[in-house]
């Protein structure tokens, strides 16, 4: 995934020269803290957030090149650096939104937080079946139920609690790759449970054609 | 994982009646563009961005009260309710920042939408090879090198390319879950090959037992 397939389109922008009495509208209208500033040909070439004009307002400046941060302070990314680079910026340095530019340095798209959170908790929205689903497409000559009767036995093993299949075919419809996650523990204990599982089948259909 | 678990316990907060004048300079000094509004016993009774404050600066208001959200607009969490709810909420309603209360009523945290990157992302960093060891402490009777052999083997007969298996062993030291699952094209396609690895560790056991 590369940072324009994350990225927002549709965003604001402002002038240099443009009123601070301006911006601070278009701001309020548009529910945006910050905005790139932008050349008359779209190039980055500063940055502006809510609390720039607050501090203009307060102390009477008038034009957003007043109290812009120029580019060179500005975090930004190009469209084609891997979305992740803005998951670590965003992380690491505590950004709400990361201007993204193409190879003349123009403004294409901005990158917002909550844009990668939706991303990223997009994976955890992934409901545990499908996972599933794929292993018994995967694992050929292995039926559904032998899948729901093996995690059964593996649950039972694990928790110590009795399920049934009918009871855990229930709650992997229902739940999330993310509830699994923080229902078990961890990542890497999911991935356990799930190949201890696999296991469990594919001795079964070894044992199966045996015979 | 429950909301107290995410958020962030090093918050600012204004009083009702607080000036814009001072308000907008905690804001500025912190680089925050939200805080909420709270009583004297930190009971939250409202919420302000800058957004809020920039107007009120332009139109000459004075205080808090006149300007903030009251409560009853605001979106909060329980302290106790489980930290997805403010993903969603982040990832929903475009928020940057959800105040979280105790039974009390009172604040006791904020959570932001990149301490919400960052724990996500955590999920992301976790290094593919950590899932084999996982792998191989499971599967009794497997050794790394197996793993190792047969990853090799699935990758080509998944994308034709030949990759010996200490090549592989450096790719899942070097890459993250995250780049893994960009890279195969989604998260059950990635547990698919992760399986037909496992299948075939398994089945060469197998055919070892019965020798």
């Amino acid at each position: 995934m590369k940072a324009k397939d994350m990225m927002d389109k549709n965003f604001i922008y402002v002038y240099r020269d443009d009123t601070l009495d301006d911006v601070s509208k278009k701001m309020e209208k548009t529910r945006k803290f910050t905005t790139p500033v932008v050349s008359d040909d779209m190039k980055l070439v500063g940055w502006l957030t809510s609390l720039d004009v607050i501090r203009g307002l307060r102390e009477g400046a008038n034009k957003v090149s007043d109290i812009m941060h120029p580019k060179e302070e500005v975090k930004y990314l190009h469209e084609n650096d891997p979305s992740r680079l803005a998951v670590i910026a965003t992380s690491d340095k505590k950004l709400t939104n990361i201007p993204i530019l193409n190879d003349e340095g123009v403004v294409t798209g901005v990158i917002r937080s909550f844009d990668i959170v939706k991303t990223l908790s997009a994976l955890y929205d992934i409901k545990v079946s499908s996972i599933y689903e794929a292993m018994e497409n995967e694992l050929k000559g292995i039926s559904w139920d032998e899948l729901m009767e093996a995690s059964a036995i593996i649950t039972r093993r694990a928790t110590g609690k009795h399920i049934r299949p009918e009871d855990y075919e229930r709650k992997i419809k229902n739940s999330t790759f993310g509830e699994a996650i923080w229902g078990t523990g961890g990542l890497e204990k999911f991935f356990i449970g799930l190949i201890a599982v696999g296991e469990l089948v594919i001795a079964r259909r070894v044992g199966r054609a045996r015979k």
